[in-house]
């Protein structure tokens, strides 16, 4: 077989193989699941036989339901990718009945979305900037405006609260509350300096969140009316772990504390600060499902499954996994951790995944994440395995920015985008060849990964044989043109409203610069990082000479929704990849 | 094995079969062989037993050589496609030693190249315009500046001859020749109206032409000092064969008249009036080796090969053909000619080809020819055979506008591109649909097909599933901005001078209308359709919200060179038709 029909049918197998998440619990003692399968995203009620599908059209996002819930609020792209969605409600008991939940609430894209079982609470772009809106039986009303991107994450009652940005100090993640008795918005100064990064009200009405601060993470509870933050002392096992963030904080029915823990790139399940015993590799949500604890989980080489486990017994049981190919195990090698020095002595952390199809050193791929404000874990990557499957080597470089690690680690990017973060990035790089790791390197991401490729191919000219730029940003002040407030407000954010770095800070302004083949692959309805700017590159490109392929992936946003959009996005990645290989060999 | 992945194995296995035609003959009794293979154009000597490689770099062109020639003149692109070639010769007997023919010759594009083993005539565009060059020991110099469009096809002395278009009459192509003793240009009037196709000065020094008349092709015997022209009357089984036209024209060593004349998209040799007894399809050049007559032969289920004959002896015997994979017989079902009547009453000559793999009707591809000055014959053809190899039919209607079915037909396309002709495809649609060959059509192109696929999806929305448009045109006035003065005298000509029309006749003017699927697929250095208009019409297509999908092929012109390069074009091609009959099975 071709190399190339060989990337092609293994990616195809790759992408096809059943992704099973825990999305809650409803009635019955049914488990809710979200599942990656019959072609696209999905929610399952799930009684410990069979999988009873709830949606009839493909899910964009899902509202976690109290337990014991007897119905389900989601959210469906209606706009071919554009995340412009509307928002459905199925009851558990008629599976395929879903209803919108109000024929007033417009298509808009959804920052967060919350249901206590009565009232739906969610927030959601409009013309002017963001909204908090609710649906209590057959009323919908705008709760309040937000100052700007606020995502809500959590309903009890007449309490909405959730994370977001605000001015005038746009650094930081903070948590907000919003009483929906006097309307009243009111964002939440925490005790020390940090990114809020979940929260959730608990049973006694107060919220509860969680903050990455500068060495560990911290959890509060929360005064909505005084506004103080007292924090939880962690103990036991869980201050053993010294966890740096948090994935998912939750209450079990005897109102024990349930949280998913994180430190360098894995998590643990804590009740109570003791651990669940559970395999390694990155955790989800936690809910608690008859006498177990059911989770998701996954990992580099494990594809997302359901796990459960008896909280005080040891061994867990697969609760929902996806059969795999049968040449899956013989495409990973050893799983690691580094933490390659940068330019200014700081440490980069970093990820790295071997092929076992490839020698030592062997060509490999810089695979850069987007965000800037998210972490790669040691949890399934769709791309990572794909390039291991073509016999790539992986490295993912946490850079500054990422989250997980600190908030100075974070916050260093702002005001400052493919600066520092770049030379981390290009840390990890001279890692994997000085490592034995790496024979020569290739750079790609999605997103602002793939803006971080195009930083890297166009300032770091020579050191990379080619790379790959999916969805990613080739022009800020295009870009913000043709952003949505909330958009708008997260480059300002990012830029920290310096504007008169868009210009410097774009890779069209630096395309002399690019000397390597450059795969630039974008969806066609992407409305986070619009494709007129990559048109343009491209154009300007084509006129100075340089080696550019484009793929636009048609009827797609920016997220990928389906096994079809994947695929879209992947194949050209992966074929491009395995020609540069090709003329190495 | 995935329909995706199966199809790239077939693909690659059909792009990687060795492609051999005849280029002429050389001295030691050597055929001169244009091979596609070692992944490129490539020029051979073969002996009988092994074949040498005559070039070190791919090959764009070359020019037939006098007979035992001790050197061969050709050129090759050093532009990444952008058809800006350097002319270079290569010693028969110091095989990988090729020079450059002259070092003052700018790369440039070639439109005509001829050696007759002394001096080498070219014609290439220039800044302002067309001219045409000689070579001879070590001088370069230009001849004459051509009008327009002129192609140097033959050289013999202080002779050369060839073809072109030519104001104020610009409809029709016309022979020409260039007394080099006195640098005069002079065009010539065929004594009856029809399109010069072929001309080559006969070693008595007197040109002889092909001409496609109203309903014959008709040979002339061409005095270049008073220009006035003679025809050659057909005799015995060659006026039998009522020709419309010829492929090639030659003299043997003995002073006969070798033509390939053509008939309904098939050709047969002849020598003095008498057919050699050849395979059937279509045959390109011909020439004396040893005892026998070499041709070049093809046909729709046979990869492009040398045979060769006896002249008066039955039989035929293969001299040089490419290993062909095994399930390359299971690919074709039956091949046949349909005349469906067009919307005004025409017959539109139409070849199909049935595959192996689709049931009757089933899904079928209408595959529009480039051109427009150009004929869908019985000739191999890797866009149909790949089509087939996906379980397509493919159907290809010799619309007007097409060479080899006389003048009338050829000459009603001008003025009115977008017209007529788009009728004619359509009718070979509803033919398609009518006679049981298809259930359900799609539309692909290359070229001036990919325009013709653009005005059918955006001129009979509703018709077809969904289209593939391969280095199209978008937009005429944008189009003859980017051309050079060759394509602009093209385009002028093709609209007969009605610049009014360019906007009517733009697809991009009709965007809205655009209402099915459409893959585009264009080479990034295209110079003969540059990729920026193409890159607005996406960028419009974005902003209406179609279903478009682009795919950039790098490093690669108008012009497929390499097995690489028809890769870049055939998978994404296939990969979307395939996904798109995927959706109605």
């Amino acid at each position: 077989m071709h190399p190339y029909s060989r990337i092609v049918e293994e990616v195809l197998e790759l992408v096809s193989i059943e992704l099973y998440a825990v999305a809650g619990s409803v009635s019955g003692g049914r488990l809710l699941v979200a599942g990656f399968r019959e072609g696209s995203r999905n929610i399952y009620a799930y009684n410990g036989g069979g999988l009873v599908r709830l949606n009839r059209e493909p899910v964009l996002g899902v509202a976690e339901p109290p337990p014991n819930a007897e119905r389900v609020v989601f959210y469906r792209d209606v706009a071919r990718g554009r995340e412009l969605s509307r928002i459905y409600v199925v009851s558990v008991d008629e599976p395929g009945h879903e209803k919108p939940l109000h024929p007033g609430q417009e298509p808009a894209r959804i920052l967060g979305l919350a249901d206590d079982g009565k009232s739906v609470a969610f927030s959601a772009v409009h013309e002017r900037g963001v909204g908090v809106y609710v649906v209590r039986g057959k009323r919908l009303w705008k709760a309040v405006d937000a100052p700007a991107i606020a995502m809500v994450t959590s309903i009890r009652g007449d309490l909405v609260a959730g994370i977001g940005i605000f001015p005038p100090e746009t650094r930081l993640f903070k948590p907000f509350t919003v009483d929906l008795s006097t309307s009243t918005f009111r964002v939440h100064e925490p005790p020390v300096k940090g990114n809020t990064i979940a929260i959730r009200i608990a049973p006694d009405g107060f919220p509860l969140y969680a903050l990455e601060a500068a060495r560990e993470a911290i959890l509060y509870r929360l005064d909505p009316d005084s506004g103080k933050s007292s924090a939880i002392e962690l103990q036991g096992m869980l201050k053993a772990f010294r966890p740096t963030s948090v994935n998912y904080l939750s209450f079990t029915s005897d109102g024990s504390l349930l949280v998913v823990a994180r430190r360098r790139g894995r998590s643990k399940v804590f009740i109570d600060n003791e651990p669940l015993d559970l395999p390694e590799g990155m955790h989800g949500a936690a809910v608690e499902w008859r006498d177990e604890i059911a989770v998701t989980h996954s990992s580099k080489t494990t594809p997302t499954r359901i796990v459960a486990v008896k909280p005080g017994e040891k061994g867990w049981r697969t609760v929902l996994e996806g059969e795999k190919p049968k040449w899956l195990s013989e495409v990973f090698g050893e799983t690691g951790y580094a933490e390659p020095t940068s330019s200014d002595g700081s440490k980069v952390p970093t990820l790295y995944l071997e092929s076992g199809r490839a020698g030592k050193p062997g060509p490999t791929v810089i695979l850069v994440h987007g965000g800037p404000f998210a972490e790669d874990t040691d949890t399934w990557d769709i791309f990572a395995a794909a390039l291991a499957a073509a016999g790539f080597h992986v490295v993912q470089p946490n850079y500054r920015g990422s989250l997980g690690y600190g908030v100075e680690w974070t916050e260093k990017i702002i005001g400052d985008p493919c600066g520092a973060e770049l030379s981390d990035v290009l840390a990890a790089t001279k890692w994997a060849l000085e490592a034995g790791l790496a024979n020569h390197v290739y750079i790609m991401g999605y997103s602002y990964g793939g803006y971080l490729t195009l930083c890297a191919l166009t300032q770091a000219p020579g050191m990379f044989r080619a790379g790959v730029a999916g969805a990613s940003v080739t022009d800020w002040e295009e870009m913000y043109e043709l952003s949505d407030p909330a958009f708008k407000q997260f480059i300002e954010m990012l830029f920290a409203g310096k504007r008169e770095l868009w210009r410097e800070r774009s890779p069209i302004t630096h395309i002399d610069k690019l000397s390597e083949p450059l795969a630039m692959i974008h969806p066609l309805n992407d409305t986070r990082t619009p494709l007129k700017p990559v048109l343009k590159f491209v154009e300007k490109a084509s006129e100075k000479g340089k080696s550019i392929e484009l793929h636009v992936a048609p009827d797609m946003g920016h997220v990928v929704n389906t096994v079809e959009d994947a695929v879209k996005i992947l194949l050209p990645a992966l074929l491009f990849l395995v020609r540069m290989k090709g003329k190495e060999e």
